[in-house]
Parts: C-alpha cells; sequence; structure tokens
C-alpha cells in the first residue's frame, strides 16, 4: 500500500468515561509518522485484563489515572504502511508485519534502560496509556521497538502472545530453572497461565505442577502440566512435597493476581527456591503473608519480581509459536462489542482470550 | 604437642538451664576424635549473638530446643593434636592451626549440599547445638570442614570474623553487587554490621550509606561508609536518594533482627534492586511489611535470604583479614565470665565482639 | 546380603602390560572397605574410550603411566554390601544400588574443590587409574561420591550414562545455553555424541545440527537432531549459516578427539558464542587452528573446556534416563572378552557402548 | 552558544592518503544535525593506537580500507549545541557536556544488540571509520549514544578514557572476577594497560601482577600493581606461580597486540581460569599458540574474547575518574601536529597518551 492511498479518518474505540467500563467507537484523523515512528495499519488487536485495569483505574499503583479520549490496547498486530524521518536505515521496512506490545517505546539510555529494565524506562511509552493504543485501525510506533512476527503464524492467533505471552516467557526465563526442575504455577489456567503452562512444560523443557480452580483441571493438563492441584485443597503443601521427592518446588512462579497465592507460594519451594511475583493484585496493597525473614535466611529463598518482557524475549516466544510449541486459547470479536467484551471480562465470562478482528 | 600428652580432663561452660541465661564451667573428659574427625585444643573463642538465641530458646524457628548440658559456641580457634581414622591424606595435619564455624560440618552430598546450601544441609553438625562447641578446651570436628588460619592474624582477633565476618562477607557476595555500586547497611555499626561496612567499603569496593542508631556513627565512618544516616530520621528514603544520585541504592543488606529494618528496607533500593536478608528477628515471626508484589513487579525488585558462609567464603574473609582490610573491634575475657558476658550482650552493654581466652 | 556371606576371593581383569592392548582375568582378595568407604558389589560395568586411552598410555597429558596390574573401568553399578567406619550417617546404606563414575572420589577441601571443579581436586582418586577400578566384581568407594540409581532403569542401560552420559550432560550445561538456541554437536554420532545429542534436543529443549561422517545419519537424526551435516562436506559453514537464519549456531560442543573438528568450530558460530572442547585428541598436542584473537574479540567469542561432570549432574543425567528422555545404544558382553573388546574399540568396529555382565 | 551563532565552516583533520601515516587540515562546511543526532561542538579529542591501524589499513580484520577524505578519532568531548529532529525527549539537552566513544551508534534492534553485544551492530556507526570522527571541531552524533561527562573531570583528562578506559573496564568487567583475586595484566604500562592496573587494583579490588618491558616497572607499580615481572624473564610462570600461592593467576588479560603475550598466557592461570583477549595483533592472523584442547579441558579454562564496551561501561569508567580513582597520563598538543604524533606512535616514542585541543 503506497501512503498516497491512505484514508484521511479512520476508525477507533476511546476510553469515553475512565472509572467505568465503557468504550465509544469514533472516526479520528490519520496520524503522519515523527522522527523514529512507522506508520502501521492494524489488522488485529488482543484485548488483555491490564487494559480493564487502566480504564477502571483499578491499577492503584499507576501514578496517574487514564485520561478521557485514551485509546486502549497493546496486543496490535498490522503492517508498516509508512515510513517516519530517520527510519530508513532501522531495518523495518513498509510491508512488514509488526507487533505492537505493552511498551509502545523506551528510550534506550536512562539508567533502567542501559540496565535492561525496559518496563522502567523513565521516558517509556505505554500502548493505551498516554500512548495512542492498538484498539484502532492505524497507529504510529517507535520503529526500533516493533517486534517482527514470523511467517508462520497467523496474525489473530498472536496477538495475544504479545503480551501475555511474553509476560509468561520472560517471568519464567526470569526464574532462571534449569530443564528438568520442577516449578509450581499458581493461576495455571488462566490466560497468562495457559500460556505459561506450554512455554515452561514444552519450551523450556520444565516439569510443572499446576494449581488453579478445579474447572480448569483439563485445560492445565493439555497444557503439558504434569500434575494439576486444586487451589482449594488443604493439602497443597504435602502434595506438591510428594510429588517433588520431599524436597518441594524449584520455583513457584505466582500468575495470578489473588494475594491468597502469594501467601501459599512460600510453602512450596525447596531450600534456594524462588517465588517469582507476576500477577498484579487489583485494591489496596497487601504484603506477601508468609515472606518472613527468617524463613527466607533459612531456607535461602529468593522473591523476585518481573515486569513485561522485553524485545528480545518477544521474538523468543514468536519463535515458540512459529515452532508450533505453544498456542494460544483465543476467539475473534470485533471493535464495536469491545464494552460487553470488557464487561464479560470483568464478570469472569470470558473463556480464553479475545481478538479483535480490526478490518 | 603428641597425643600422649594430652590430659584426661579438661574445662568447658556448658548451658546449664537452656531457656535462662546461664552457664557452668565443669570438666569433661577428652573425647577421641571419631572417624573423619580431628582433635583441637582450642586457644580462643568468640561469643556471638546466636549462642545467645540458643541459649535461651529465643529462636523460635530452631526445631528443637537446646539440651541441658550443651557446650555452646561456634567460633573457636585451635591447632589440630590428633587424627582421627580416615584422615591422614585430608590435607590437614598435627599442628595446624584452624577454626570452628557455625557449622562444624555438613555431609557434603545431600541435595541441598550438592547445590551449594551447606546451611541447610540435612545432616549438619551445628557447633554449640547438638554438637560439641568451642566454649571449651578441646573439641572434635571434621577433618574437611575446619578453616585453615592464616599466619598474618592473631587467634584472637580472628575469632569473631568466623562467624560474623564470613556471614557479613557471604550476604555481601550473594547480594551480587559490582564495584562501585551503592549499597544501604542496615545496622552498619552493630557486631555484623561493622564488618560488613569495612568488607564492602575496603574490600569489595561498595560505596556504603551505613544506618545505624546515632551513637554508631563514628564506628560506621571509621569502618569506611561514606554517609551515616541515623534509623530514627525520618527522611531515610529522601536521604539515601539525594546521595545516590535520585535512583536510589543498588542493594539494601539488613543486619540487624529488627523487623522494622525490614519494612524501611524496600522504599530505599532503585529499579532491579536487591533486598538482602540476614538478621534473624527474635520472637514471633512477622512478614516484612512492605514486601508488595505491586512494588516488587513494578520495581523488578528481589528479596533474597542469606544464611551462613561456606568453606570458601570463610578463607576469603580471612584472607581480607590478612591483608589488613578488616579490622575486629573485640575485648578479650575468660571462660568463667561467660554468664555475665550474655548478661551484658542481652541488656545491650557490649561494645564490639567479646573472646574468650581458653587457655 | 550379609557381610559375612562375601567370599575370600573373587575376578577381576587387570592391565597386565599396559601401552599394549591386553587384560587379563585374575582372582583378588575381598578388599576391607576403609574409613568413610563403601563395599560395592559390581554387576555391571561399562567400557570408555578413556580406559583405552590409558591402558594403552595414549593420553599423553596424564602426569605418570598406568602400572601394571592395575584394574581399570569407570562406569560401574552395583550393590552396597558393606559399609565402612564413619560412613554410618552417610545417607548410604547397604543394599543401596549405586554407581562409580571416572572420579571415585575427591577430597571436597582443596581449592578446586571448593571452587566447584571436582575434575581438578588434589586429591582425587580416578576409577580405574590409581584408584581400583569397576572391570571386577567388588570394590570400595567413598560413601559420600557413589552416585545413587534411580528404580526406574536397569543396571546394564545406565551403566554408560556414569561417563558418556554424565560428561555430555556437564558440558552441555556448562556451555550455558537456553532452550529453542542452535547447538552444534561435532561428532553427535558417536558414544559421547549420540547420548549429547538426545540429551540436548529432548532434555534441554535446543535446537541440534548434528555433524558427524555420513554414516551416523540415521543415529544422529533418530536421537533428536534437526538438521544433519556430513563432516566430509565444504559447505558446513554455508550450511550451518543458513539453516541459523544467516546468524551462526549459539555454540559448538566438540564431541569429539579430531583436532580438525575443533579448527571447524569456530567458524559456526555467532556473535557472543560459545566453542564447548570436551574430546579429548590423543597423541601430540596442537592448537585450536583457528583461535585467533581478531577473531575472539571481533565476535565476542568464548573457548571453554569442560572436563568431566561432578555429583548433581550424575543426578541430573539419570533422571533423564529415569524418565525415558535418553536412551544408550549398548550391547552387553562379559569380562572375559575385555581385550578383544578393546581391540575392536581400536579398530573402530564398535557399534554402541559396550556394557560387561559381572556375575 | 544559539544554533544561529554557528560558523559556516570550522577546522577538521582528514586521512589524505590511507594506507600511509599522513593527515591533513582542512575546512569542512558545518553539518546539520540528521533525525536522532546532535551537533557537538569538540572540544578535545584523544589520539589512539585504533586511529593508527585503521589510516593504515594495518588491521586486517576490518572489511573494508579506509577511505581517502576520512575524519579519524573516536575519544571526543564537547558540548551540545544544537538538537536534530527527534531528541527533544531525549534526555541530551543543548549545552551537555558528551563524549564520543569507538561506537559513535549503533541500532538497538538487531540480534547483536538485543543481545548486548553492541560492538557488533549490524548497522553500526563506528567514529573516524565511515562515520566522521573526532579529529574536528564540529561532529553529529545520535543523541541515545553520547556519553554525559561528570562535573568533576576535566575534557582533556577524560578523552582518553572514553576508548581506552572503556576498553579495558570492560574488559575486567567481563572476566568476571572477584575482588581479592589475583589477575595478570600483559601490558600493563600500556596506553590501555595503565589504565587496566589503576581500574583493576583500586576499582575492582583486584590482586594485580603487572607485566610489561621493565621500563614501565615505576608506572605500573605506581598504578597498583603488587608485583611487576618483567616480560623478559624466563621465569614468569614460576614467579606467578609462587606469587599466587601454587595456584597460578585466577585470570590473564591481554592488553598488548604481541602474539607473544597470547601464548605466555595460558600457563599462568590455575584451575577455572579465564584468559581474556582484548589487544589486536596487527598483521597476519596467528592463533593462540598454547590453547590445546587437552590442557583447556583438564583445567577447565575459559578463553574469551571482548571488543569495547557499552555506554553502561562508559558511565561506570566515568564514575571512577570522576571520584578520583583512575588518572590518565597524557600530554596536549594540537591538531595541526597529529601527522607528526601518529609517526611518533608509530616509531612507539609516545610516553602516555595524547590529547588534541579542538578550540
Amino acid at each position: 500500500m503506497a501512503s498516497t492511498d491512505l484514508p484521511a479518518k479512520y476508525k477507533a474505540a476511546i476510553y469515553d468515561e475512565p472509572g467505568k467500563i465503557s468504550t465509544k467507537v469514533v472516526e479520528l484523523d490519520m496520524p503522519e509518522p515523527a522522527s523514529g515512528d512507522v506508520l502501521i495499519k492494524l489488522t488485529h488487536t488482543g484485548v488483555c485484563g491490564s487494559d480493564l485495569g487502566l480504564m477502571t483505574n483499578r491499577w492503584r499503583h499507576m501514578p496517574v489515572p487514564t485520561a478521557a479520549g485514551q485509546v486502549g490496547g497493546h496486543e496490535g498486530i498490522g503492517h508498516v504502511v509508512k515510513l517516519g524521518p530517520g527510519t530508513e536505515n532501522s531495518g523495518v521496512k513498509v510491508g512488514d508485519r509488526v507487533g505492537i506490545k505493552w511498551l509502545a517505546g523506551i528510550c534506550g539510555s536512562c539508567q533502567p534502560c542501559l540496565n535492561g529494565y525496559d518496563a522502567a524506562c523513565e521516558r517509556q511509552k505505554i500502548s493505551g496509556f498516554y500512548w495512542p493504543g492498538t484498539f484502532q485501525q492505524y497507529v504510529t510506533s517507535p520503529a526500533n521497538y516493533v517486534t517482527p512476527i514470523p511467517d508462520e503464524v497467523s496474525s489473530e492467533a498472536v496477538a495475544p502472545l504479545l503480551c501475555a505471552g511474553v509476560t509468561a516467557y520472560s517471568a519464567l526465563r526470569k526464574t532462571n530453572l534449569k530443564s528438568g526442575q520442577w516449578v509450581v504455577l499458581m493461576g495455571a489456567g488462566g490466560g497468562l497461565g495457559h500460556l505459561a503452562t506450554q512455554i515452561a512444560a514444552r519450551g523450556i523443557g520444565l516439569r510443572v505442577i499446576g494449581i488453579d480452580s478445579g474447572s480448569k483441571r483439563e485445560l492445565v493438563l493439555e497444557s503439558g502440566a504434569e500434575h494439576f492441584l486444586d487451589f482449594s485443597s488443604k493439602d497443597i503443601v504435602k502434595e506438591v512435597t510428594e510429588i517433588t521427592g520431599g524436597l518441594g518446588a524449584h520455583a513457584v512462579v505466582v500468575l495470578t493476581n489473588a494475594n491468597g497465592a502469594y501467601a501459599a507460594a512460600i510453602d512450596l519451594v525447596r531450600v534456594g527456591g524462588t517465588i517469582t511475583c507476576v500477577g498484579i493484585p487489583e485494591g489496596d496493597m497487601l504484603p506477601i503473608a508468609n515472606a518472613f525473614p527468617q524463613i527466607l535466611i533459612g531456607k535461602s529463598l529468593k522473591i523476585i519480581g518481573v515486569a513485561v518482557g522485553n524485545r528480545q524475549e518477544a521474538i523468543e516466544t514468536l519463535d515458540l509459536a512459529a515452532r508450533g510449541i505453544i498456542k494460544t486459547h483465543y476467539v475473534v470479536d470485533k471493535l464495536e462489542n469491545l464494552t460487553q467484551i470488557f464487561q464479560n471480562m470483568h464478570d469472569g465470562k470470558l473463556n480464553g482470550r479475545v481478538v479483535l478482528d480490526l478490518q
């Protein structure tokens, strides 16, 4: 598509009443890519729980509330249709299929960036939060931060991987386990969890004990877990201990946003084990209930917090999809139904991830 | 000294009433070193806060209470006077000056041992807790776990390094900082702290911000800290932030046993920072008050627990002493005064470490 | 079997003429386990290329030649029949099925040991080289260094894993790759190689390009390699570059003892890549032909040498066997045929590993 | 200085006859900063041995020869005078004092970049080689790759740190030593070496054995080495072994461009030791003479290649200078003398680094 063919207006969904579950489809003017940016014609976008948290201002740790008129979304896929100034030699070309993640861009030169903490960049651009998101047909994005999409995967299948998949992958990598070790996944059947289970079991060669509510048993075992435990069981500690030869798991990754899952994690790991925090509880902040110095010291434990993955992790996650190792459970819907989709998500009625077809 | 010269009886201090601050000097029969052990004639032993915790049964996380008649102590120095069976080719010889640490021995082949977690060995021998300690003139100890003492240091000066020094060193190493980075030491003027400050500033090349009560200011600055902050100040977070160029410290190491110090630690570190738990609070166990998943995730933090150091860390700690880089503040006393020493320790009246001359 | 039932004499094969390919079956007196040792009734032992190297004194880097009368062998399996002094609380019990590796024991307290380099222990005991080996029905061995054998595997199948398997596993671990990365295995169809291919592809989740002579194609692909390249091809560099998307492999592990394989390795890796040395060339020592500082610097490469694995690596290797992930190709033979087996090995006529039934 | 005050022409030194030692001072037109770049008014630049290698085309590993008219130089310091498009929110402001290194810029998104290998960026801009260098009064440079200069240091003193200092620092960091360990620096008295000695001994807390020609003894010991050894001695291996307690050094860093230094390195390290390649030999490429697989395997050695440092390493190197820990030996000269300076460098007549005052 030549840039002269671009329409003057296009369709987008905005948060018209932040704080409430409400979106509105409007027409916006076609943007011009700024220096360092490219213009992308989006074909698909995932809808993520984080979007709901931002729209309703339930994510208390964000520094400011969401502004009215914000276009949300951060799991977008499309094709580059125009290069902004200074991107001619960036490696990205018109026609490339690329993805947009939670972070649309980083400065690359602040202290967090130089030390590999993209998610804490002092000048970060969050897609769908004070930077135009992916619930629209066109978006501009920094050329050096878009993710190349491998030919082997479809755009609708890959959209949810750009946030949930990359986050799960990054968390498992930073947990620093070796293949053959035992990992407990708390919330193994959720949006993050069913991807984390596949990545852990089939991509990294870990032995997975999945914990979730009983209704998720089949999904978790299908995803590659060797064992499923019902979270409501009283014997979780005993069961994990038995499965792991009396020693406990090498790590627990908490993928749910339940404070109770955090409290339960510490008793499940062996000496030298790791508890990885990924799921972000909503509402008032509570400490991890069992994070006693005495136990951390006595068992030489680590607790680590992991935010969203970086570009290399995104490439590696998509490579797992391209090789057929991970598969997303998703349904395709349209932009006009976005408010209802969020309502269903809030009510716990969604089954798998939702992907919007934007064409 | 030939083994034929050994006396039949020797002097030892036992915990005669565990649960109370009470010791009693008695005569014990000379032991024979078992297979794999050597017999050591002790000349000096340090007295450590952990001994008080064990004697009074205030260390709630220990699996069983201390038994009456136990000889305590775990910072012993002396000379090997007899080799037990199977130690002829161990590298330890009669006449060697060696040290005994918290761990008198480990099995070397259980899962914690094989993965480098000596302190969690399933068959560990704790000096002064169900294994004869160092508050006595003779002790047997596994040949493969005694620490060689460099010629450059005196026995009295080095005794406190075998527990406090090695623990401080191990904690700083496992915090995994690079020279030139900022570390906050909570309790920088204490028994562990004044050694940690010297090791961090002079041994590892870290930039130290020492925090303690105001009376410790001089000791902390003399020990090599660039800055001293009074724990009672309301502006600790602001002060640390300013000193570190607005970013926070790279790590906080909590060397005191105050739950309040743990609660304060998390706000002092920068993105990607580490909080290292070393000081073991007595009494009821409390979680780390500010260990919120949201903050751990948002700032990519790590909390790690570190138990006592291993043999290699002991060798490296003593090497720092041999090179004149660390110096202990200690006073020499005698075995008969041990109960009073513990009482003073309990009452907070000690200034520096106490070393007993056992000769 | 109670120790009172032990025979006074038993059968062993010795190197009667070191320097030549020659062994002789003799009767030896039953030994008494020394302090720290256990007595093992061996049922099976593997025969390894290293035994041939030692017997014929073709391993030029060994400090001394092999002594006449030496019992060789270092891949033994059997049951503990008697505990030596000081092993009562070692965790090993009479009746346990255990394995013996290249290293029968280490001191555990010299500098190499304390830093994790078991193979360089200053007081190491090499099974079959100045320490009684496994080509016999009974052997004594240090209790803390025998390897527990999981119930799921047969003794004959597991014997070759104790040297070849553990070495391959250790080399792959120390190469420090992440699942999903490309590794080239030079000699992928050999005794070490076919195990390394299985461990890499199925155990660790690496993508394997196997290189060997054309006759090994089927074995290498069956073992899990994605690609097989014939070593005699002139286009190895081009082929590896294409397979890996133009970047080169993340690492090459050299499992053969051919100097030519070392020379070829450096051009196959990408920026930041690793060349891992495992196969030990016989005869005169030659430098790695293409190890130019300019290339190492320009591409930020690493060359690492890896010796035999340690106890934890042995446990993890056997766990892969217990889970059915790796399988050995072997034939069972008897002690009396050992000389002929070595002759066939020397003549390149062996297909897979040989395991001796010692019962 | 407002951008309207910029002169139309300014002074620069070009390589007028690449292949020979020859430069010529000319007038160039003032450039306009492109998208992502800033314009810098340079006040000082170091002159580095690499410039000589490029000008004379003696660096055989470069892909193409140097072009006539190239402005060389890659150790520049100056002030930002104009912001190019898209750099308004980059963190760099008009008036900032900044430095330029070997790499003027990287793409940040190719595979080497995403994996931290800046020096192998597929779209790298090398200052003074197909990108305008620092032997001139004005230069444009990517905003996100300039190095902020701390207030505590003068521009002339800091210029040589931007290449030699950062390279030495990076090499020592990647050698991955702990404070208190022994490092041998080959070429400890050279341009790289005298900085490496200071950084190792005073910045990182390593114990340094410096090796160089006898005339450098005083400089090496003044720079912080504990021992100096003359390279022409026949007993280097014996001396290093004795100094290090019989074990050998933990690492050798080769900072000279002599193939002989590489050949000598391997015998100086202990079990598990590292040989780090930094100095780039000129002329025909030769393998490292003693890199025998047998020795690498037997001693578990590593050989690593290290190219120039990255932005974070530059910041940390300058921080050492700002804190007074490292000091450069340099003389100030002027642009017009550049040919003679190179001639002296080629003839081995330089003493310390040369810095040009460009004002």
